[in-house]
């Protein structure tokens, strides 16, 4: 049995009451702008136990992100309060009756979630309205800060916590999402860690897959392997989202895995797989692809789309740094895969028209990237104010803002033939002209490629945090057995004779 | 790498097609008894994806029992009706946006699904209205037979159908429930062999799983070897319910291995782990638990244990036959155990008087078992007018019902060392001289041993659907790295050596 190069780190509880601070020095700042007064309680209610349907059968639990970003708090049914003008913060935890104790473990003291939580005082839910109002110090009614918001990646909006007794506060509903949302844009040292974390052993894992993939295997067997590898060595119980394992034509569905398309198919020589696929650790996510050849050696045209990606891959990491526009990052990846495909006669004609024609979004119709985090997409990519373009391609942009330091942002440009979009393109008047239709007929099986990292912004640039074999030289190598990370003579150097 | 002995098998469509026919057979019935016309439809949702609060988080879509029963759609959205006059099936599928084709697949024609799932006609979920009226053949406004009624296990009532239009149709919502339950509650041949193969794959697992345990390992290390197995081997993407790894203390907390006791405790030389994991397949459930020592040796005060427990087990397995009653066998393995323990010292006194103060429901507070199909807990445990039990034990049974010829059940009798039952059992004016104090502070950290297997009821007996080493030397020799099944020779004679 496979082993691993890490071991499940021991998160600080730190690192919650740090996301607390900021929010309260954030918060203090944007009422002190608006002339307000500076006090009231930043109040939220973490997730409930979910059963299916109307069974008993519960989902396992997993911590509403929100919640989780300003507490750490992994079980069910918690309330929580930070007061603005002392920055004290409350758990209430809900009061288990007494057969908890027989069938879901030891009733826990308001002690220990105070020491494991690390927060100022923990009372029970049914104690709420009593303990802010007590707490409170300013006048009237004590004034609730509330989340209410829209996620601009869903189009819900989150749910503001209810409980008894809320008719006794006064209620702020707008004040409070875009704030927090801003907040968990920027990481701190301790988030990048876990994330960090997350990717070392989501790399660790991708890397163990490719090495087991061979022809007639079923696409599923890489998600198992891949769960696996993540949980059993990495400690991580939960994905950051659902297993994409696409083979073949299927590399060509963006988001294939899911429960209609869900990665069944015997996967045959000659193919390309597209495995994207992350590990959540301590809530906070990584987000993968790899594409490489089932059989371990990329054929001619393999090679033409693959390099064409890896290509954009990094040229965007090696160009990001503060200040730069993530709409431009995208372009930049379109104009760099055209080019390719120009190159490799599969496109013709000039690429600026090719650019002003949307081209580029017959081939990658989704955004490069999104923000990253406790959410695999991360809220915050369009703030009020920020309006989602309408193009083809650049509408799929989960965010166009500039990239400042401390962003764990994704960068996954894609290259795919997918008959919805190739044969409009090839019978439209404006756009017809662009396709080589011989060349093209070559791909119509062949699906996609998607070469996903995670970098984070740095002060002058950014650094990738996934760490998995890119070069098709570097894959080759390791399907062929070579141990992962090559020794740096491989490394340097281009072929190397492998 | 482990293999596995098992394929995972191809499920052949006509499963749902019968339990249609029963359907429409029992209804038919049913409304000839109560004088009423035979016509209307049965018309039921199926269930639709969800998103985790705000996000665009998706969790993996699991279809709904009743609706998975009679039509086995493994994808979200749809509805389906039957026609009672007729028997005739339809399904309606959502109508999917263009762009679906790009992120989430190809677009399959209504004749896919006709095809697929071999239902009488397909139409899409904007025609119900028109559909329904124009096929229906009764007087007045079309009677559909909605989904209402009491789950026993949750408390939790089935949602009706809804859908746009509704106010066009008379609706019952009392007759279906009750006749639709029943009908899951005696398995066809072709759910047994489903079920068959969900044990088959898990009892492998559980096997695997065992061998591979060492003492230092995480809980959860267990679950992931297990959940792995099922899937990379036997195909089975959905567990039944939540693994429960519970090792030392842990095992005698009945539900251990939720969010909030997440199978992360680090176990040790001496200790015994309580694994109860079952895998599904194809929306049928398997749910085995296997008790043993990490590190692959019985102490005395184990073997004590477990073989009150295993005792238990068999014999309610050999008496187990239609007409029997489930509490008569509940009440048979806790005499069972009683018996054991005081063999053993642990507890003083006549064993009927112990039955009578309700002493077995201190070590078993959970009921024997449960029926087993498409849920963990299979509805119709409690039909309307059989009343719940309301003595401590047996008012935890999830059936007290006379077993018959075709019921799938669980066979899980236990013994715990429970702090919140034992305490107030101990210090009790008419308990506490049941129990020899010294010997039991022998157990204080002890945990708990459950034995579960599956079984079905046939027309003269009943036979077990799980194979996993059960007798103690069995479980040593495995553990040791014997094969299992053991050869014939190890089979049949006591300890043989091992």
């Amino acid at each position: 049995m496979a082993s691993s190069n890490f071991t499940p780190p021991e998160v600080p509880m730190e690192l919650y009451a740090i996301n607390r601070e900021k929010l309260v020095k954030n918060l203090r700042q944007h009422l002190s702008d608006a002339g307000r007064p500076l006090h009231g309680f930043v109040f939220l209610q973490g997730g409930e136990e979910k059963t299916r349907y109307c069974t008993d059968h519960t989902e396992l639990f997993r911590q509403e992100s929100y919640f989780a970003y300003l507490f750490g708090v992994t079980e069910p049914g918690f309330y929580g309060a930070i007061d603005i003008s002392t920055g004290k913060s409350t758990l209430f935890a809900p009061r288990l009756p007494e057969n908890y104790a027989v069938w879901l473990g030891e009733i826990k003291p308001a002690s220990f979630f105070k020491e494991r939580y690390i927060v100022n005082a923990v009372c029970y839910t049914d104690e709420i309205v009593k303990v802010l109002q007590d707490e409170y110090q300013g006048p009237g009614q004590p004034l609730l800060f509330l989340l209410h918001g829209l996620n601009t990646d869903s189009d819900n909006f989150s749910k503001p916590a209810e409980f008894e007794g809320k008719e006794k506060f006064e209620v702020d509903l707008t004040t409070l999402h875009p704030v927090l949302t801003e907040c968990r844009v920027l990481k701190s040292h301790l988030e990048l860690a876990v994330i960090q974390y997350a990717n070392d052993i989501s790399s660790e894992a991708h890397v163990e897959v490719m090495r087991r993939t061979t022809v007639g295997m079923k696409e599923y067997q890489l998600e198992s392997m891949f769960l696996h590898h993540t949980y059993m060595y990495g400690g991580c119980r939960h994905s950051s989202y659902t297993c994409i394992c696409a083979t073949g034509g299927n590399s060509a569905v963006l988001h294939y895995g899911h429960a209609a398309a869900p990665n069944d198919r015997t996967f045959e020589d000659g193919e390309m797989a597209l495995l994207d696929m992350g590990a959540e650790y301590n809530f906070y996510g990584s987000d993968i692809t790899c594409s490489f050849p089932v059989n371990g050696k990329f054929t001619s045209d393999q090679l033409l789309i693959y390099n064409a990606v890896l290509e954009a891959h990094n040229v965007v990491i090696s160009t990001l740094k503060p200040g730069i526009s993530w709409l431009d990052m995208h372009k930049l990846a379109e104009k760099t895969i055209l080019k390719s495909l120009k190159k490799g006669g599969i496109i013709i004609g000039d690429v600026d028209e090719m650019m002003a024609e949307r081209i580029g979004a017959v081939f990658m119709p989704h955004g490069l990237g999104h923000l990253l985090g406790i959410d695999t997409h991360d809220p915050g990519g369009y703030p009020k104010g920020m309006e989602r373009p309408k193009e083809p391609g650049l509408r799929s942009l989960r965010t166009i803002r500039q990239l400042q330091d401390g962003m764990v942002i994704t960068v996954e440009p894609g290259c795919y033939f997918i008959d919805a979009l190739l044969v409009p393109a090839l019978e439209g008047s404006n756009t017809s002209k662009f396709f080589n239709r011989e060349v093209i007929g070559r791909f119509t099986s062949f699906g996609g490629v998607r070469i996903e990292s995670d970098v984070y912004v740095t002060a002058d640039g950014c650094k990738n945090m996934s760490n998995v074999p890119r070069e098709t030289w570097e894959i080759e190598a390791v399907m062929a057995g070579t141990p992962w990370p090559l020794e740096k003579t491989f490394n340097s150097s281009g072929n190397g004779g492998l």
